[in-house]
């Protein structure tokens, strides 16, 4: 019985991270303002990993611009601004590698403080970056309140999310002249007998 | 005991899923070509659905060019091509809808016959757009030769992989100037005040 119980919760647990991958690709396709498709997201991701906040950064002339939060401060969206060289989410725009607190994120010394963000206090830290074809297009965070050591499930899932945004992000930069015009075959085609840059 | 083989079973096939989407996913971060993406996402999907064949079609100035094959003839990628008034692909290209037949794909009055593809004489056929920002780029068909039943989770995937690869397929659009150049940042904040189009 009890081996039954733990597969239940398990199976509860992996479907849940399959729908919350669904959900976000789901906004690939919508016909959504950017904007509102990113507040969504941020929403969906805090909820399913129970976390006090979750900030998504994307690129601005080689700054990080808060640009979708959940928990903290909304008022900060647009106005918070990261340099690249400056705490743990530039980080991991430098090194595009996921990175995990469990506890005392703020004593680490890549940490810099916002007088905007109640995330200062925040003792778990988990961050992914917004990857698009090798490049960054900008940083998501997760934030727990208390101590939490994350799990592989969570960061798996961070970093699959923050794949799909950063296709999410890029299709969104195509306007629909774009989107109609482009010859998607030859796009795909011509690949196969150029060779692979550097 | 039965009950917990089940949920064994049921695990296993959900985890697989999820590891699909994840893999699919990841393509969209990689440095790899946008032909060699497609080659090995549409041996993925087969080899996970058990089915027969996959074929990915993308649109060119009108028309559905097969793009990518496991299965069947791969002679065949770049060669067949299908008007949007043509065939099972055609409709479901137009109507931007799943189409699932689980027998006798061929005597369907949409059904349009290659001489190229081993592929016409195949029972059952399930089909999904590849959608951008509610603009189709393009159609991706399995194939199983015996009689199969999709069940709901066949159809679900294979939505979100068409979702996932019409991201990779725009983002693949993006030179690496306007992925360096662009204001991410910008582009979604932009979108906050801009009037949703009708």
């Amino acid at each position: 019985m009890s081996k039954a119980r733990d597969l239940e919760q398990h199976l509860e647990r992996v479907e849940k991270q399959l729908r919350l991958c669904q959900q976000v690709s789901r906004y690939l396709t919508r016909p959504v303002q950017l904007y509102d498709a990113l507040q969504s997201i941020v929403g969906m991701i805090a909820e399913f990993m129970q976390s006090d906040s979750c900030l998504l950064y994307l690129i601005s002339r080689g700054e990080l611009v808060l640009c979708a939060a959940k928990g903290g401060n909304p008022g900060a969206v647009g106005d918070v601004r990261l340099r690249l060289d400056e705490g743990l989410t530039g980080w991991v725009a430098r090194e595009r590698r996921l990175l995990s607190l469990s506890r005392e994120a703020y004593h680490d010394p890549r940490f810099k403080l916002f007088r905007e963000l109640p995330e200062d206090t925040y003792e778990a830290f988990l961050s992914a970056p917004i990857l698009c074809r090798n490049r960054v297009l900008g940083v998501i965070n997760l934030q727990h309140r208390p101590v939490h050591a994350h799990s592989g499930d969570e960061m798996d899932l961070l970093t699959t999310v923050g794949e799909q945004i950063g296709g999410l992000v890029a299709a969104a930069s195509l306007d629909q002249t774009a989107l109609e015009r482009t010859d998607w075959a030859e796009l795909a085609l011509a690949s196969r007998i150029v060779a692979q840059p550097s």
